[in-house]
């Protein structure tokens, strides 16, 4: 276990990626809770709006409204996302609340490209190469490729790690062109198909050509193995990882409707907390939080911890 | 990954461990019923009743019934849980149809073995040697010990390797006093405490001192790193795991009322499978019987792999 990172920074999604799936539309006012409670928890990166098309995602109509709202702690980054020209314009309105930077976004697996975008990986190489220019003419910088379906896709089936290679290498080539330099490389497990051998092979092939790029992970636990694949990923030394309070997110894609969504932000914390690596999170604050979000969702949500709870008030009873 | 099993045993405890714990009775014909879906889906050894006293259990009021009730197949080991004579004598009428095998059954932690048994150490050692005999007088092999809170207890906190060590050391020392040869240990995470980097330092502790005894992992889910410890017992060479159907089971334990039980029997299947790992097990009809539980339960069950399903139907649409 001697490549455990002692730091580990987790980028909590559950704001974000969490209502834009839910049918009802959540109250500004409850995802501006969430986003406060949050804000206290010590997580340090909270993406807290989506600037997509309202007739798209019509959880995200509010997002100016969100995004006014919160109240900003120093020392956090929050962040939002967007995926074209009109959605950067509504983002950079937020300079001044708002952690802005750009992401060069692929697919490891074309079909999900075709399917999710409506582009080929050639059509999606030459937006890409569009955003990124419109990223530096606003003074955005772009220093991250994101690469969806690094692990498997429910319309292409099992992603090799060639495949993984070619996109990062399509990323690496769009920044090279317009003379950005790429810190960052997230690999997304969108749809739930990792196991740990695959992540500890994809990440070794990755990281044995480009040692200097910045590994996150991104996971989903649609099938019960997120936390094993974040270990996968901690023993490889990956010392960055999004995941969604309370396991929010749930699953947008065909044929696994309510299965798990991203990994629960308390759930990797606590397995952080026991394996010694500092993440500064509280969990407690944070399964506050989670208990807030079903509380707003009126549901349960997939943490385990939601419902075993820590184990700090055993160890403090037992001391 | 070089210590994989090429192959796993999965013992399902979902009938018995699953159904203790329901406050609503649940019908014999329901138990047969999952009983029966079990043993269609390739699993070798599957408890099926808890031989206890019914004024304790209400739920295993009925566990005379539901042995002879279910219908056996040819190759699975059933097998049923006693805890004194009267439940050993209840489980030997049932010669032909359970497989009958003894445990010595120990806790890591005195604090758990005084809150669940009102037994100290001393007291529990004294009970195992009377059951270790009566085993023998009834001709059934004790060839296991079996080790509650070996990772953690609500109780006393943390658990030290060398606490496992010693219970273990007291078990082998009941055992050759009795003139019988161990093969098996089974470390039970019976609270949800452990952790992959526990996992395998006391696993290593474990082996180094006892080579020759074939280790088992009862792993609970109760803070959702279940199926993370489950890969690093597979790392150090496990291959023999309990687990439950759905998730079943829950958490009888103080404060953690609802939290999820077992590791998902499907869930670990699915791993060992992605893994490239031999169960035996057809995972579409273990998630059938899963479903058949919720049914019969009339709710949602922990297990992710319920919801987001398996791999197959996917993988078979790209191909």
């Amino acid at each position: 276990m001697s490549d455990l990172p002692r730091q580990v920074e987790i980028a909590e999604e559950g704001p974000r990626e969490g209502f834009q799936i839910e049918k009802a539309l959540i109250p500004s006012a409850d995802k501006i809770a969430l986003i406060d409670a949050l804000s206290a928890t010590g997580l340090k990166h909270i993406q807290v709006a989506s600037f997509v098309s309202s007739k798209l995602v019509p959880g995200w109509a509010d997002a100016e409204a969100v995004v006014a709202g919160f109240t900003p702690k120093p020392g956090i980054h929050y962040t939002g996302l967007w995926f074209n020209a009109a959605g950067l314009e509504r983002a950079l309105a937020f300079r001044d609340r708002l952690h802005l930077f750009g992401s060069i976004s692929l697919a490891a697996s074309e079909a999900f490209s075709l399917k999710n975008l409506n582009r080929d990986r050639a059509g999606q190489i030459e937006a890409m190469r569009k955003q990124t220019a419109a990223h530096i003419a606003a003074g955005v910088p772009v220093t991250r490729i994101g690469l969806q379906a690094a692990f498997g896709c429910n319309y292409a089936g099992d992603v090799a790690p060639a495949q993984v290679v070619a996109a990062v290498a399509d990323g690496l080539a769009i920044a090279a062109e317009a003379g950005v330099t790429i810190q960052d490389l997230t690999l997304a497990d969108t749809m739930g198909w990792a196991n740990p051998h695959q992540i500890e092979t994809v990440l070794g092939e990755v990281r044995s050509r480009w040692p200097e790029l910045r590994l996150a992970l991104h996971l989903h636990d649609t099938r019960g193995l997120g936390i094993a694949n974040a270990m996968a990923g901690l023993r490889m030394g990956v010392a960055r990882f999004d995941a969604a309070v309370g396991g929010l997110g749930g699953c947008p894609f065909a044929g696994q409707a309510g299965a798990p969504g991203n990994i629960a932000t308390e759930e990797l914390a606590l397995l952080c907390a026991e394996l010694g690596i500092e993440t500064g999170i509280d969990l407690e604050a944070l399964v506050e939080a989670g208990r807030l979000a079903e509380r707003i969702l009126d549901r349960r949500l997939p943490s385990a911890v939601l419902r075993g709870g820590t184990l700090a008030r055993f160890r403090a009873r037992a001391a």
